[in-house]
C-alpha cells in the first residue's frame, strides 16, 4: 500500500474511533438520565476531553494530508468531508455534555414522570448516529439516505415531548415542576440536535461518494412555515 | 494578479457578502421580534434561501480552488477555514429562522413584558458577529480574541433571562404565559448559539492567521496533542 493510502486508512480508523467514543458519550448520558446516576453523567464530562483532543488531531491530520499529497476528486472529497464529520462528532459530544448537565440538575428533584417520549426519541437518534457512522465506514449511500428519512420522526416526537411538558407546567406551576420541565425541554432539544448532526454526517457521506451536494433540498419553494415546532 | 489570487479574492468577497446577508437576517429577526412585525419575520425566511444557496456555492469554490491549485500553508488554511466559516454563517442563518418562527408564534398572544434582557443579549451577540466577520476580512487576530472574551457575558445574560422566565411561569401558569415563556427561552438559546458561531469564526481566524488551533483551551493541560498546528 502506498504511504498516502496507509495515512488515509489511519485517518478513517481515527474517525471511526472518535465515532465510537461519541456513541459511548450519548449512550452514557441517556443512561445517566434514565437511571438517575450521577456517576454516569460525570463520566460523560471525561469522555468529552478525549473527543476534544481527537477533534484537533483529526483536523491537523486532514490538513497535512491535503498539503503533502495534493489529492483531487474522491480523495479530496473524503478529506474535506472528514473535517466536517469530525466537527459534527465533536458537536454531538457537546450536546451529550449538555444533557448530562441537565440530568445532574434533575437529581435535585423527585422524578417528574418516566420521561415521556424522551427514551423513544433517544433510541431513534442513537440509531441514526450508529447508521451515519456505519454509512461513512462502508461508503453506504443507501444507509445514509435512510438516516435522512428519520429526521421527521424525531421532529414529531420532539413536538409531542414539548407539548406534554407544557401541559405539566400549566397543570402544576410550582418551581420544581417548572425547573424539571425546562430541563427536560432542553434535553429533548439536545437529542434532536444530535440527530441533526447525524443527518449532516449522512449528507457528507453522500457527497463524499457521489460528489453530489444534497444539503438544502427544499431551498426555494417558498414555504416559511415549514416544519414549525410547538 | 495571478489567476489563483483573483479567485481567492473572489472567494473572500463572496464570504463577506454571505456574512452581510447573515447579519441582515439576525438584525431583521430581532427587529421582527421587538416590533412584533410579522413582515420582518417573514423576510428572514426569504433571506435564508439565499444563504443556503451561497453555502453550497462557497463550499464548491473552496474544493475547486484546493483541487486545481494545490495550495499549502496559509493559503490552504484560508481555504479550509473558509469552509468552516461558511458552515458557521449558514448555521447562524438557521438560528435567525428559528427566532423568527418563535416571534411569529408570539404574535398570537399579548406581549409578555419588554423581553427582559433579550435585547441586551442580542446587541452583544450582533456585535460579536460583526467583529468576527471584520476580523476575518482584516486577518485581525486581536479583534478575533476580543470576540472570544464576550462569550461569558452572553452566558451570564442568558442565565438571567432563563431565571426571569422561570419566575414568570411559577407566578402565573396559564397556558399563554407558559407558551410565551417557552418561546422566549428558545429565542434566548438561539441568540446564544449565534454568539457561539461567532466564537467559532473567531477561532478559525486565529488559526488561519497564526496556524494555531485555539479550540478547547481547557482540554487536559497535559495532552501532547493539544494546540497542534500545521
Amino acid at each position: 500500500m502506498r504511504h498516502f493510502e496507509v495515512e488515509m486508512n489511519d485517518l478513517k480508523i481515527r474517525l471511526m474511533d472518535m465515532g465510537r467514543l461519541v456513541q459511548d458519550m450519548i449512550k452514557t448520558t441517556i443512561d445517566g438520565l434514565a437511571k438517575r446516576d450521577s456517576k454516569l453523567s460525570d463520566a460523560v464530562f471525561c469522555l468529552e476531553k478525549e473527543v476534544n483532543i481527537q477533534e484537533i488531531v483529526v483536523d491537523d491530520k486532514c490538513l497535512k494530508l491535503i498539503a503533502l499529497n495534493q489529492p483531487v476528486g474522491s480523495d479530496l472529497r473524503f478529506l474535506t468531508s472528514a473535517m466536517k464529520i469530525n466537527s459534527d462528532l465533536e458537536r454531538m459530544g457537546d450536546e451529550a455534555v449538555n444533557i448530562s448537565e441537565r440530568a445532574i440538575d434533575l437529581l435535585k428533584y423527585p422524578e417528574l414522570k418516566p420521561l415521556i417520549d424522551i427514551p423513544k426519541m433517544s433510541d431513534i437518534v442513537q440509531q441514526m448516529v450508529t447508521d451515519s457512522i456505519k454509512a461513512f465506514n462502508a461508503n453506504d449511500v443507501e444507509l445514509a439516505k435512510a438516516v435522512l428519512v428519520k429526521d421527521d420522526e424525531v421532529d414529531e416526537l420532539k413536538n409531542r415531548v414539548f407539548s406534554d411538558l407544557k401541559d405539566y407546567m400549566v397543570k402544576s406551576s410550582d418551581f420544581e415542576t417548572i425547573q424539571r420541565a425546562v430541563d427536560l425541554i432542553f434535553i429533548a432539544k439536545s437529542i434532536e440536535r444530535i440527530g441533526d448532526h447525524a443527518t449532516n454526517i449522512s449528507e457528507d457521506v453522500i457527497f463524499m461518494v457521489h460528489g453530489k451536494d444534497v444539503r438544502h433540498p427544499r431551498t426555494c419553494p417558498a414555504s416559511p412555515d415549514e416544519e414549525k415546532s410547538v
